[in-house]
């Protein structure tokens, strides 16, 4: 089910099943008040002082929160199984099972002093896609799969694992939440046997309803945003080396201070990123200066820099740009600039015949909507890869996340769930022709 | 025999002592080879593998080296005792002990990776002082104290105690060495006892001798610097904030980045310090980002800024200037900038009397000279307050002190140690009125 079998077809085959009547003008919606509640009682594990959630992937708080969906999704009716990776499944046969599986959802990991929409709002949205299937008695011809994957906040762990794109290099990362492999066999998972997580079984599409982590939908009142695509992220580790001296004994001119021509590097940084046409972003978010003490000239200045674009070769301009700038403060300061090899997650587009159907699920439900990238990362950038995969965006208020006070109303939630129902009707009735 | 003592009389009356022949145009002089060698046989106490030395205040190395400076200023006749706040005095009695005592000296202590002439030369030269006076059978009138300061790079603590200025806060400093109270315990103070080290003898003046750290005389091909003052060193906390959010999800326009924000301000802060008259050095050496991560724009920066200068009304001029600049990049840039207080080192003067004698020991013996400021703290700034202060500078290579490449030759050692004996010989010769 390489993805390449399906980005040269744009042709569909439409299908004659049951579930029509969801897709009905009448039909019954999703429960904001029920979506709402859930939200709040997933928000008890790990929750803060802050009113936020530190569920971090492998935490105590994480394993009880994943007890908790794994309970919700069996009252469901779903048949639920943890693969290999942690990643928590729950199967909904189809009429046909001779047709490939649509695979919906997302994670419900926090950042350390995250906050309860991140994810959450995507399995509650899949969650209560379920729901009204069971209550309107629908079976769809396709089989069907909720999935929570594993260690979203914490390098994608699980869609990575399940798309066959897991690295030795990601699982050896120390940085968070400690000993992964460890962490995978605490949740369930067995880090032995990562390589059979990979579906053999044909995989139809994947559909991720998630929070935008921007402020574009709340600023222009829109409802939904269909996502074009994952940016591509780059991030250079970047080294400024002038002269440590003194900074009582060591005059104003002649002074080769690398925080001083970091400085002009960074505003360049800035200035280049804003002015160049297109959504591209380039963010300086962390800085450390050697020796670093007050009364000592850095010597040394390391930063990063990360550049974020949906086109891989826009993102590879504006780098060449920023270098031609390092090259003239080298020049001003007479210091030395250099430039690490940047992590590549390449930008990831989703399907255009899964826009669409978002698209015409937002419309029939008289919801106003957006074409628009994803700044963030997400597990549907790694399903991307393996599967037609589309991504619905529901507003973030005040275009707020990873914080404790990222919020979505319940209304955009019940609105996000909607359009996945429709979208995952619409996909149901569909057979891509190859199939 | 405080400073307001001494400072409003300039007229000298001169006695007539022994030592005269150690001031003779043919008398012998300070031995090269000998202060070498000694400054690499202290050099070996916390000796490192980048051929620097680790001996910070209070630690094993310190002890070892003070335990073999004992031993030495013994050997040359000194009558040593440590007082309570760890200070090494070494006396050597003068025929008058009506008279003032006459002091001189430096330090051993190091800063972590430091080198093996910052406060070694001094304290080789105060002992070259003494062996050239028992080697010319020489007493002087005045009776004269060799010192070692306590952890002159550890907040000054002896010489702070020695003037009677040391704070409780200067002692609950952890930051470097550990316990302070301990320390000075350890090495043969007492903690509890401080505020009688302060001498109640009188003391007529102090010499010290020290490398320039800085490449003032190297540059310029001179022998020696007769120092003005040790300069005020102001250093403010600066915190800079914006608005932490997204890398990825918020679009350049309208980001309140606190780090491009603060680059700003530190180019400002540089260029005004460069451009404005005068000697006057302002440096960002310490800077940090929150929350740090690559993935999101900075919402506080927090960085230092220290001015010193051998003036307290010009540092605050600068300060000012700097202060409008960062108003401007608050409205440019959306942030608030805010400024915490400044420790306080107020410039120290050295006296004028003492600069003379200075200089007219270095020409006697041919040396080339300049008056110069101090960029970098000493005791001898503690000094000041409390007894009319002299300081004589020697070259470093290449400007450079903190650092196992801090080098001053055997030469230069030589001729400062020779301006020190001569400076103290004439100080002996001379009376200040009101004693």
């Amino acid at each position: 089910m390489a993805k390449s079998l399906f980005m040269s077809i744009a042709t569909l085959v439409i299908l004659n099943v049951t579930g029509l009547n969801l897709l009905a003008a009448d039909a019954p919606k999703a429960n904001a008040d029920r979506m709402e509640a859930r939200i709040i009682g997933l928000g008890e594990f790990g929750k803060n002082a802050d009113g936020g959630v530190d569920r971090v992937a492998f935490s105590d708080a994480d394993i009880a929160g994943r007890n908790h969906m794994i309970g919700l999704m069996k009252t469901a009716g779903l048949e639920v199984h943890v693969d290999y990776a942690g990643n928590i499944i729950g199967k909904r046969a189809g009429k046909n099972p001779a047709l490939a599986t649509i695979t919906f959802g997302s994670h419900i990991d926090s950042v350390p002093g995250g906050g309860n929409y991140d994810g959450d709002v995507g399995v509650m949205g899949a969650l209560e896609v379920v729901d009204l299937l069971n209550e309107a008695d629908i079976t769809t011809e396709h089989p069907l799969e909720m999935i929570i994957f594993t260690a979203e906040e914490s390098s994608m762990i699980g869609s990575r694992a399940f798309t066959g794109d897991l690295s030795k290099r990601t699982l050896d990362s120390f940085t968070s939440p400690g000993d992964r492999r460890d962490g995978l066999d605490r949740i369930g998972g067995d880090h032995t046997r990562l390589k059979e997580v990979r579906p053999t079984n044909p995989v139809h599409a994947f559909v991720e309803l998630h929070i935008e982590q921007g402020g574009i939908l709340e600023q222009k009142n829109l409802n939904i945003g269909i996502v074009e695509g994952i940016v591509g992220i780059s991030t250079w580790p970047v080294k400024v080396e002038g002269f440590a001296n003194h900074a009582g004994t060591t005059p104003m001119p002649g002074r080769r201070d690398a925080l001083v021509a970091a400085s002009k590097l960074i505003i360049a940084i800035n200035e280049r990123a804003t002015r160049m046409e297109g959504r591209q972003v380039a963010t300086v978010g962390r800085i450390e200066a050697f020796p670093g003490a007050s009364n000592v000239i850095p010597g040394t200045v390391e930063f990063s820099l990360q550049i974020r674009d949906l086109d891989a070769d826009k993102i590879q301009h504006l780098f060449e740009v920023i270098q031609q700038e390092a090259k003239m403060v080298e020049v001003e300061m007479d210091v030395k600039i250099s430039f690490g090899t940047s992590g590549v997650p390449a930008p990831a587009l989703t399907d255009i015949r899964l826009r669409n159907l978002i698209e015409q699920s937002a419309k029939d439900l008289g919801l106003t909507c957006q074409h628009m990238q994803s700044g963030a990362g997400h597990d549907a950038q790694h399903m991307a890869h393996f599967t037609p995969t589309g991504m619905i965006f529901v507003p973030s208020r005040g275009g707020i996340s990873h914080s404790p006070n990222e919020y979505t109303s319940p209304q955009d939630m019940a609105n996000g769930a909607d359009v996945l129902l429709r979208t995952i009707l619409k996909l149901d009735e569909t057979i891509f022709t190859e199939e």
